[in-house]
């Protein structure tokens, strides 16, 4: 999982027997997209576990010796490529901003450029979706949302969007295999094949019942919802544990079907909504009586962004002299900042963050307030730092906590924090365009 | 790979005795993505191969029993499981429409309803991709597309991703594995960091030319494309095989650089494209000297559409007395059409298509000049189709010639042909909404 351009520069370098000079790689978003306040950097825990696994093994080597790809010397340094290199990043789950250095390889040329597709693949994917759900869960507040989006992107993609979604704070997924492995709670409900299936309603509502349990959530929107939650109430009593709204004007059925549920007397009965839910859709159903949202496409299709935007540069690199020298490209609109970031979250005394302070070679100096964002993640190829989606949960909720309040609005505006660089010969602020 | 409310469904009807009653469950689209002409269905022969493997394996069992998402019967049951049932559907690559029946699955509820995540995250997802690059590659004419997306989407779906781009049309992909896995071309060319990694320009595009050969494809807008484009020809001579831009004003960048190059005697040195690039960059390069187009996010993320928005519906089943009934759901804006389809594409004598016409428990007539589309996939669990992406891409390439030209066309429009239903009552023809 490798692009082919990758393995030709290997060749070529180590035939210029540059291949071997220090570099330093960096994963950034020159911005984030459009109208979007923060992004949010997941997958690292992945990226982490592959990098374990990224070698080149016989068939691979095989397939590159016959497609005649590159030469027998590059063939022979990769069936030996193992990663021994450093690598730093922001935690899995931080809040990020344009220019933020997520990922920082420190290796030889060789061992950092092939790692190229295999960083952004992952942290382009799991952040666009990260990214999303917090803005979902951000406006659902203490409402559960659900990942239900499994079968709206490729089957491998949706165990880790239903990871990305559950560290920006999704409740759980309704894909069995995530939850086998990340841990992730898993839920459902009944589709209408289900009632379908059977001769009438009433003999689906009852054989659910009676194989699932009262607390079970029955989908009522088959044929008519109101004969439907009438009927579910009939058949399991107030102590039913929830129905299903898919279709229709949710907000206005929202209001009806709690009013009749609260008239049959299934006043603890919940209500779930679905159907092309979004954020914005969740910030017009909180005024409503809803109790947990099922979200599906918009949130493993990344809400509008279905990747981050990330990209992995040169930024630093031994020169002839053999001392690092930060390296930039000068193309129209796609500059790059060289040299090797530091990064800091300027909080202000209250914990509320106000800006990015980057450092290009040396390190910001914390003012007291402050929270240092790069963690060192793998040293000499051994990964330092878990790699599950809990621990990720939990850092995304506290860096979510830090951000201004304008931060979480869903319109569209500038990012919520600033970025600034500062640098040893200046150590003055230059912002961001 | 399920989601959790298939075990529970199967589950209930375990208990209930509808597990075993013959079912057919259709994939379709409602629509097509707003302003799209026609889909492209891909995946078909993932899905088949992935049907093969779709077992419940111990662990998976151990997981299920552990969570207590099921009961002790229908684990035994998922343990036992391998699907024995019929599969019909349009061929991989076809050409589809609103309500189009792209998969058919014939078989007991319990067989059929446990896959609808596979099939629908492999189709939505394939015929995502599929359909933005038909787009493309019509759009580009005889100008070869190379997949080059793999680093925006996820690891595993950018395999997926270049294996339904070439499907529609793509010449190549950059990803190895896409190479070695599907039998697609790989092709690439530089990056920055290649350059930067030297000390200068000279020295890099030397070595490149020395380990590569002279046709390589120099990529010459890291700093300043003038000076590069008489650099790269002053080092390979004319027999350079391609440069390419990555930045800036593609359009009058390749006017530039052509007559630069042709200036300099490198008439054949090919101009290839990347940035950014989606069928309407590519329009509006078509009449500019470029030679090869490099399509990245655009093309693995369906171009604004990522995923292809198909759902897996109960269509018929079984009742009481034995008999297939078609079933189907009033949910708001949601209906189904039950029953089991047919599909015919009509097409006029000169062999352009003019109508999807679907017949519901009946074979519509063949008036001489129509074609056929559904195809048997999979006969008592054993598939009876070729899965690979080679014969998926002639005949994308054959269906997409049958269009009429205006469902070409770029612009938002209705779709290409109009969707007709018959059934045996009426013979009567009703238009899709």
């Amino acid at each position: 999982m490798t692009d082919h351009y990758e393995l030709t520069m290997l060749q070529a370098t180590l035939a210029s027997g540059h291949a071997d000079r220090r570099c330093v790689f960096e994963a950034f978003a020159r911005r984030l997209p459009e109208g979007r306040r923060y992004g949010v950097v997941a997958g690292t825990g992945r990226f982490l576990e592959a990098l374990a696994d990224f070698t080149f093994g016989p068939e691979e080597i095989d397939f590159l010796r016959e497609t005649a790809v590159v030469n027998d010397q590059t063939l022979e340094w990769l069936a030996n490529y193992r990663f021994t290199g450093d690598i730093w990043g922001y935690a899995e789950g931080e809040c990020y901003f344009p220019g933020s250095p997520l990922l920082i390889v420190e290796s030889t040329f060789a061992e950092g450029v092939i790692l190229e597709t295999l960083a952004l693949s992952i942290l382009n994917f799991d952040s666009a979706v990260a990214a999303a759900a917090s803005r979902m869960t951000a406006t659902a507040g203490d409402r559960p949302c659900i990942e239900m989006g499994s079968r709206r992107t490729h089957e491998e993609a949706a165990l880790a969007a239903a990871r990305a979604a559950y560290i920006a704070g999704f409740g759980s997924t309704s894909n069995l295999e995530a939850g086998r492995r990340h841990a992730i709670p898993t839920k459902g409900t009944a589709a209408h094949s289900f009632t379908l299936l059977h001769d009438s309603e009433r003999e689906s509502f009852a054989s659910q019942l009676d194989s699932l349990g009262l607390n079970t959530t029955l989908l009522v929107d088959t044929y008519d919802v109101t004969n439907a939650v009438e009927l579910a109430v009939e058949l399991a009593g107030p102590e039913l544990g929830g129905v299903r709204l898919d279709s229709g004007d949710l907000v206005s059925q929202a209001h009806e079907v709690r009013a009749q549920l609260d008239g049959l007397g299934a006043t603890d009965t919940r209500i779930v909504v679905t159907s092309d839910l979004d954020e914005f859709a969740i910030a017009a159903l909180q005024a409503a009586p809803v109790d947990a949202y099922g979200v599906g496409t918009r949130v493993v299709t990344g809400s509008g962004a279905p990747a981050a935007g990330l990209v992995y540069k040169l930024v630093a690199r031994e020169d002839a002299n053999g001392q690092l020298e930060g390296v930039a490209k000068k193309s129209q609109d796609k500059a790059s900042v060289g040299g090797r970031k530091h990064a800091l979250r300027r909080r202000n005394v209250t914990g509320v963050a106000h800006e990015e302070r980057i450092g290009i070679d040396i390190a910001p100096v914390d003012d007291g307030d402050d929270r240092d964002l790069l963690v060192q993640l793998v040293r000499g190829g051994e990964v330092l730092v878990p790699t599950d989606a809990q621990s990720a949960r939990e850092h995304h909720a506290r860096s979510r906590a830090e951000l201004p309040t304008k931060g979480l609005r869903l319109s569209h505006g500038e990012p919520a924090i600033r970025t600034v660089y500062e640098d040893e010969a200046s150590r003055s602020e230059v912002e961001e365009d």
